[in-house]
């Protein structure tokens, strides 16, 4: 239990209609009491509500309602108040100087769900699960966050540490008797299951590819030489997505310049200068920022200008292309006024040919982008590893165990297989937390917002 | 009571901890019963908080806290609901979106205080306060505006209007004895009763004059010749006060770049071009429209260049400023390489000397331009006129009794007198409210926020 109280702002900045200040610890009944005038949050039932006012010594600061939740049945499983306030700047400043007069403390990002995550509420991935909802662009992403936040992602590590721990307890039994060369555990059963245990983790990395798309979209570059119509292009499907966004009025958050939501994934396109050999040399360092960007990106798409290209010179930008190993897009635009030749040549060579000033075959530029990375729509339930950390962490215990395999393959004794065993154990360890450092948890919740 | 139920999100747009959604409306429990797996809001107690999760068919959507309002113990004074989900704006839009599908509408602005009002929780001065509370820049904004949201105002105006009311009692009576020429009212008392409302009024009415100031800021022209400092001054004010703002960490909004606030005034920066004759039309042009919002502004810096500045020049640019009859104040900038015999020269003349790229002088700058609007620190439950509306009906209530007066000085019947005291109890409900027109509360309420 921690001894001291945070408080902080818990919705959005800016003029709204109500904002919430959330405070959590065991002096928080305490010292809202020192400024509210209504209902005495020591002595009302949890999971109440109750009108009344903030006060500092003889300034009203505003009228509010204070929902009272009483330890473990919060969210941080201490005794939380949420103070519903007017949505003013100013109020919820005065607020917040106020609980601080009275002994509150500021909550540092993510403080609240560390604390969850320390009292015990959920684990470290489930934790983590939080920040991702919030953060999430998509509905498939908010879907993947939600099923890892309800623990379905947990459940299969913690089944899969249950196995390692299984095999672990056969190996130390053999080392408990070491001088006796006992073997308890058959080398083929134990050979068995690791091999279990690597598919089941071969499973779970094989669904990142997935996962990452979905939490952290594609990065993508539009590319093509100078006045190809790359501007054009890329205002042509961002302003058919902003027409579908805002369909619900007063929820359209600020478009994001450069996202475009497209079969349940978030395309972030790479702002890139145009291509073009030249003597220049500052442009010249501009068309080598582009290459590698490009490089970089998840998917390319890239522009020729049909009025102005030749044959050769396409073969030219495409090689080029197939030199950067990154998935890529080949769009003739300017199809209205193209060379009808030069289109004729280009069939069957995989091309799309767009107007991207007419918006002209726009939907099967997108259809062919969505052809690139199909995601299937996350299912309430569906589990899928998202997170870097899980991967790498993942890929750790994969590797420990193949040294494990390895190991016995060269008739490795008990005690150095153990060795590999602890450390599948450790990595596994980590993902949902059973052993944490100050270190990770400092990198994973800083990167929350504040009042999270 | 209205048939339909309202929702909108009521917390600030934008990704955070928490957001909030909100529901009124007879139907808004059995609305969230068909999406919410939880407690049933109809039949749980008032101001109780729920845990559980929002579904869209077989998608869980959000886990979520709910609480409950029951009618009329909210703020509308209807069955009202309040979802805290997770703050993505993919979430809020997904619940939104299944809420509107059940059968909810989406609330236009301020249409939850529209129906606080006409459900009678509270008057027409009172709610429009609530929309100056949540827009309050300032601390006495905030309290000012508190406390006419808390009614002190409104007790005010419909002590006038008791007042009024006892008077055309008195005369209303002598109009059923029309024919007899009775007169039932003394018309010295009458015209003492006139004359003593009339302060009333005026005292309400001079009030107005800080509480504009308070709520809605000094529109404020640095101006003077290109080159003369404008800029970097008007960074050097808000750079400090950007300083001071951001003082509790995480609680700083989106500093607006030309707003400063000094003295519990919000001071806004109007952007001018710098003045000088000129041949050139558009630049002439350009100089014209600084004039013009030089003309508009309630305060005028105006900057000269101490290093270019001849004596003639100032008198010459003094001259103009008087014209426009704005206060102004006379800076002279670059003191450190001044002229010294022209600083000589202007001493005794009302000038403040700084050096804006030095931060030289900058407070004595600052308390001179707080000696043009200095309010007084708005205490709760003071009570003053802020709103230009109010302002408005006041005067013509005012002058309607103005007219009564001068009818009985000409001898005017009852019934013409009548007349004009009706007028002036119109004007006066008009501010509460007792008087409306679908017009009048449109105009009132499409100005607040979506969601309050």
């Amino acid at each position: 239990m921690f001894q001291d109280t945070i408080v902080a702002l818990s919705t959005a900045h800016g003029v709204s209609a109500i904002a919430v200040i959330r405070l959590s610890g065991k002096d928080c009944f305490r010292i809202v009491k020192k400024t509210f005038k209504g209902a005495d949050p020591e002595t009302v039932p949890t999971h109440t509500i109750h009108f009344g006012s903030i006060w500092d010594a003889d300034r009203m600061l505003d009228e509010v309602l204070v929902s009272v939740f009483r330890e473990p049945n919060s969210f941080t499983k201490e005794d939380s108040i949420e103070i519903s306030c007017h949505g003013s700047p100013v109020i919820i400043k005065e607020i917040l100087k106020v609980l601080l007069q009275h002994g509150a403390r500021l909550a540092e990002p993510g403080e609240f769900t560390k604390r969850a995550f320390l009292n015990g509420r959920f684990d470290l991935a489930q934790a983590e699960a939080v920040a991702d909802l919030i953060n999430a662009e998509t509905d498939n992403a908010r879907q993947a966050a939600l099923n890892q936040m309800r623990g379905g992602f947990s459940k299969q590590i913690n089944h899969l540490r249950e196995e390692l721990i299984h095999f672990a307890s056969l190996i130390e039994l053999e080392l408990d008797f070491g001088e006796e060369d006992v073997e308890f555990a058959k080398r083929d059963d134990l050979r068995a299951l690791i091999v279990k245990i690597q598919g089941y983790l071969r499973a779970l990395m094989d669904s990142f590819d997935q996962g990452n798309v979905i939490k952290n979209g594609v990065p993508t570059v539009i590319a093509g030489k100078p006045n190809a119509g790359k501007s054009t292009l890329l205002n042509t499907l961002l302003n058919e997505e902003r027409a579908i966004v805002s369909e619900i009025p007063g929820t359209t958050r600020d478009v994001i310049e450069d996202e475009m939501v497209l079969g349940g994934i978030n395309f972030r396109f790479i702002d890139t200068a145009g291509l073009r050999e030249t003597e220049d040399i500052i442009e010249a360092m501009g068309v080598e920022r582009t290459r590698d960007r490009m490089k970089k990106a998840s998917l390319i798409i890239y522009l020729f200008d049909l009025m102005l290209t030749s044959l050769q010179e396409i073969d030219k930008e495409e090689a080029h292309l197939q030199h950067l190993g990154v998935p890529y897009i080949k769009v003739g635009n300017k199809l209205d006024r193209a060379d009808k030749e030069l289109i004729t040549r280009l069939t069957n060579r995989d091309f799309i040919f767009i107007s991207a000033a007419n918006k002209t075959n726009i939907q099967d530029l997108k259809e062919k982008i969505l052809s690139y990375f199909q995601v299937k729509t996350v299912k309430t339930g569906d589990v899928m590893v998202t997170n870097l950390r899980h991967y790498h962490n993942l890929q750790q215990t994969y590797d420990a165990l193949q040294r494990v395999l390895e190991g016995m393959a060269q008739g490795i004794t008990g005690d150095f297989l153990a060795m590999d065993i602890r450390q599948a154990l450790h990595y596994l360890g980590e993902i949902t937390g059973t052993i944490t450092t100050e270190d990770l948890l400092g990198n994973i919740f800083s990167k929350f917002c504040i009042g999270k």
